[in-house]
């Protein structure tokens, strides 16, 4: 991800909060918790993947479609946010 | 959509067979098919429409991020295919 | 669909709803709408598509999986509604 | 999750097999490997997950729908399988 600091700093926070989900239905299974509880638990996790990928997908197409050094102002921003409005509806 | 003329054609016989593939779940309703033959053919409705929306947004990305009348040469054709994989896969 | 009349014209309702907006894109692409027009009405169709496929479940789930007259009380509910939730949030 | 020691085995197998994946995100994120590394691994762990739910789904239905010991024979198998035939596509 040849991103800002930023950007990676927000991924990175998104990613560890999944694996975190993730590792609560581990815990829900070991624990023998009810069907009802395991599915929500991955319910929220799947909410999360599709958050985090819908954001990767975000970052992509805003750094790496057009490169901004060589071709400044290449990128229709306007075209970019039907893009990212029917990428969302599909990543919720 | 200002596409070729080819693209519009492959995009009106998509939308074509998807309304038949509608109109036979109505019929199925009406005749009061088994909820098997229901659920098949929605779900035969829905993976038409998923690549309907595959090709619309594969096309509106080759023509409408970059205005390549202005910017030849600005998209970058590799992270492109990127895109539309991860877009084909949410698709499906 | 061996369901109720009532159960019929609520789920033809929502049939002829999604071939109306299926009309819809079709004309669109006749009338070289932009793409994103076109896109935001494939993604109202596949709202009407799932909302409907849930329909369906919820009636197939409700009716079938257990013969109410020869094993009457055998469907638990509350299992029901947690598996209808989950279906609900994929099919969203 | 009331379920055989068997399912469970087979549950907890899958969802460390998930984690895995996810920690794989996080350490492309922490090495800054390449937008479609990232996404690549992310579609691989939706693909888990989604594997996964299908598996606790189909579990669900046949486990708590009906209680066997009190209804033995009451739950329709035919239409169980359609039902997860369903759920199955959804879940892909």
């Amino acid at each position: 991800m040849t991103h800002t600091i930023r950007e990676k700093q927000k991924l990175l926070a998104r990613v560890r909060r999944l694996r975190g989900q993730v590792e609560a239905v581990e815990r829900a299974l070991e624990g023998e918790a009810g069907c009802e509880q395991v599915m929500h638990l991955i319910a929220g996790a799947r909410g999360a993947l599709a958050g985090l990928m819908a954001e990767v997908v975000e970052d992509h197409v805003r750094t790496h479609l057009v490169d901004s050094e060589t071709h400044p102002g290449a990128l229709n921003t306007e075209a970019v946010e039907h893009l990212l409005d029917v990428v969302r509806t599909y990543l919720k």
